[in-house]
């Protein structure tokens, strides 16, 4: 399960409007036979990108790699799947869906499947997906429910807000030794990171003073994304219109002095230095830091005292990258 | 190898003399069976405590969970492996050692064990202990040798220096935001850790301003540790005598504007701020950085520009803890 929450962490913020789900399947002898997460909108859930790679695993058929709709992937595996999953016991951290919606029910591919049991991190609580669990009992197949629980919710978390009402999330690069000016800070495989995650937020919000200093564009072009409309949160409401940010064709732009805007979108990203932290205190949800192992700079992420929980860190590229929840 | 890579990391410092080293063993089916490392110097070899947690996996029997000593150990295993491992795989970050020193002989272990393959990360360079390939291929035993040799020699690196000369590593603890000031930093995990590290060094480096601002101890109380001799960078040469870590029994505490008394030890830890970074980037081998995922503090870690490797990161307890590597 834990193999499966740390998948499930890589796509935070990038699956809406689905959660961040991970799932690992196991063979009889305890052998990992797959690792997978869901990681966006149109692609399979986790539950079914892990049985397409444990397929491939087992029988060596590389057929199915080719397909990439997830009906087409359900219906290959119903007809070749040959009880191979017999024994195998899944993962996955958020109760199997139930429901037929842009994809087939994955509670029913399992079924199909015939897998042994199924260990389930959190429960869904959405209606129309739940009872997954009970589609999977009612079919003989073992489920263990609440497994890393804790860690499950922590992972749906901003999914279930951003369904709920909103999720505002704050996001801020740094060097290791907490500068953020003198250029460029993070790697490119970061940047892109960030492109990605904007280009599922509707709103970012940024300080006056940053768009004057930095001029930045704020849009997702690094992966051919869309740009979010910007709050730029300011007293001053004169801006020079040649910066980038406001020559992105479709967007909007709100020059305001209140936060109250944030309450007409759902995902919201706060990019920002120090001022904007403590601006946004009250109102933010969960912390998304980036970590370039640097030193150097001399402009510092100087803020009041703050502690946090380290939700999930990733480091697959030179970089660092760390969810974070406020502790206290 | 990755987990017995990662599993190696984590006695980064404690296993002196010997070096640091991870384990893994795999079942036939793919199964991992055990993960395990060298933890310090006197307790059993890294696969040795892999075959004893793989042993009880596979056996339930418990009996040698009461054993510590090496060669207890080892005699258990010949006596009651019954070739429970013949299909096994044993994936060692580290050349197997191939003679008899304070314990038997690694190597010796595995061939009587009659393991299928061993895969091993980097060459052992000691000649004392080297040739453990060699006695495994004798045995007709697989192995494989070069697997992440890279990463596998950046484990060994700290060890090697020390073996050939001397390793000197700088650690400084600091907040998200790159603080040391206002008070204690980091977990009380974190600073047993660091006390464990000190038990091993010989000597620790520190800076006259932080003798007189930090009034420290410096020594290894929290793990019942040696505490090793100290000594003062500094131009002044008067000190408070009150100040903690000059009444610490049998510790020889050396005040000098040189660095050269350095040459006179072999496991040498640099502790300290931005001014002892800089006075010392020449002579730093590795980087052991503690991070406290909070905000505040005011006096940051400013240094002119460095960029670093990260080796490893470790997060078990609430703080991070970082080996990293100079770039460029």
């Amino acid at each position: 399960m834990k193999l499966a929450l740390k998948e499930g962490w890589k796509y935070q913020g990038l699956t809406y409007p689905n959660p961040a789900v991970g799932c690992c399947i196991v063979s009889q002898d305890g052998e990992i036979l797959a690792v997978e997460a869901h990681k966006k909108a149109g692609l399979p859930h986790a539950e079914v990108e892990a049985l397409k790679s444990a397929y491939t695993k087992l029988t060596h058929d590389t057929k199915i790699k080719d397909l990439t709709s997830s009906a087409d992937i359900h219906e290959y595996l119903k007809e070749n799947h040959n009880n191979i999953f017999k024994n195998c016991s899944v993962y996955t951290t958020l109760e199997p869906c139930s429901h037929v919606g842009k994809t087939p029910s994955c509670a029913d591919l399992l079924c199909a499947m015939g897998v042994k049991k199924v260990y389930v991190g959190a429960q869904d609580n959405n209606p129309e997906a739940a009872c997954g669990n009970k589609k999977l009992k009612d079919s003989n197949i073992e489920v263990e429910s609440g497994i890393l629980e804790t860690e499950s919710k922590e992972l749906l978390y901003p999914f279930e807000a951003w369904h709920k009402k909103s999720f505002v999330f704050f996001k801020w690069a740094q060097r290791l030794n907490g500068t953020y000016d003198d250029g460029i800070i993070t790697s490119k495989e970061s940047r892109k990171n960030v492109h990605d995650v904007r280009d599922k937020c509707d709103l970012l919000v940024i300080g006056g003073e940053t768009v004057r200093v930095d001029r930045p564009t704020l849009d997702a072009r690094m992966v051919d994304g869309k740009a979010p409309n910007v709050l730029i949160y300011s007293r001053e409401k004169e801006f020079d219109k040649t910066i980038p940010l406001f020559g992105v064709e479709g967007r909007k732009v709100i020059i305001s002095d209140s936060l109250d805007e944030i309450k007409n979108y759902k995902n919201i990203m706060i990019e920002g230095g120090a001022n904007m932290f403590e601006a946004t205190r009250d109102i933010v949800d969960r912390y998304l830091c980036y970590v370039a192992p640097k030193l150097g700079g001399s402009k510092v992420f100087q803020t009041n005292k703050q502690e946090f929980e380290i939700l999930n860190i990733l480091q697959e590229d030179e970089d660092i990258i760390m969810w974070l929840k406020k502790r206290g």
